[in-house]
């Protein structure tokens, strides 16, 4: 369901908006918060609430691993896109599941005219990192 | 936040309520519902939605794994309860995140008066194998 209402849209964002997401900012257009749902390094599986303002998203990366890796994406409130290279975007509301394979070209972020949260859900694996790509260009985002 | 309609619950359910969870059903007090939302076998971690209805709770049980293994739980509905053996009962709701080790002997389900739903997050690892154990105790439950 769309929020474009930012005070609507945190009385369904369940998992909380959290913080401005200041350490990626300069890999997202707009602005984006981050929720750590567990302490990094506790838990076997590293899980965060990631929400987007109406517009925002992050660029086009890769998450590379030598072996697993990726992420999975659980979808908790508004509504966004998430896209892989060659591939049409893929409408996200709360309750889409999103798998990631480590090594796949994507991007994911909010609608337009909506406020969009998801959990990233980090899959573990072998010398893990992100490879961050160019913005998502604005007219095919603003064709979706 | 506490539903005993189960027509209130189902709106605020947004990760399904699905069928029951007949497979399962001998290792239950009350009745549990399993709405898959990943195909088993084609992600890397499977996350299924377990919904209890109010009083329902599993029994006793282990995770057991060799290495790795072990859950995690983020709670979706509802409102609900996790015990790991000689601690006390913590309080769920949705929102709450709970991280079950493998080897810990533990039961979760729901509060005597909300129905309530987690997704379950199987952590991977060698030789999983869940160890079911004794109901939990109804004099116990009731007095949570």
């Amino acid at each position: 369901m769309k929020y474009s209402n930012k005070e609507e849209f945190e009385k369904v964002n369940i998992f909380g908006t959290g913080v401005p997401n200041e350490k990626f900012e300069k890999y997202f257009i707009g602005n984006s918060f981050l929720n750590f749902l567990v302490e990094p390094g506790k838990t076997p599986i590293f899980l965060a609430n990631v929400t987007f303002e109406p517009g925002c998203r992050n660029n086009w990366h890769i998450h590379q691993a030598e072996s697993g890796g990726g992420q999975m994406l659980i979808c908790t409130a508004g509504e966004g896109w998430y896209q892989e290279e060659g591939k049409k975007a893929v409408s996200l509301k709360e309750g889409s599941i999103v798998n990631i394979p480590a090594g796949v070209k994507h991007w994911h972020g909010a609608k337009a005219d909506s406020w969009f949260s998801h959990i990233s859900v980090e899959i573990p694996g072998v010398a893990c990192s992100n490879e961050w790509l160019e913005p998502v260009n604005d007219e095919e985002y603003n064709n979706l």
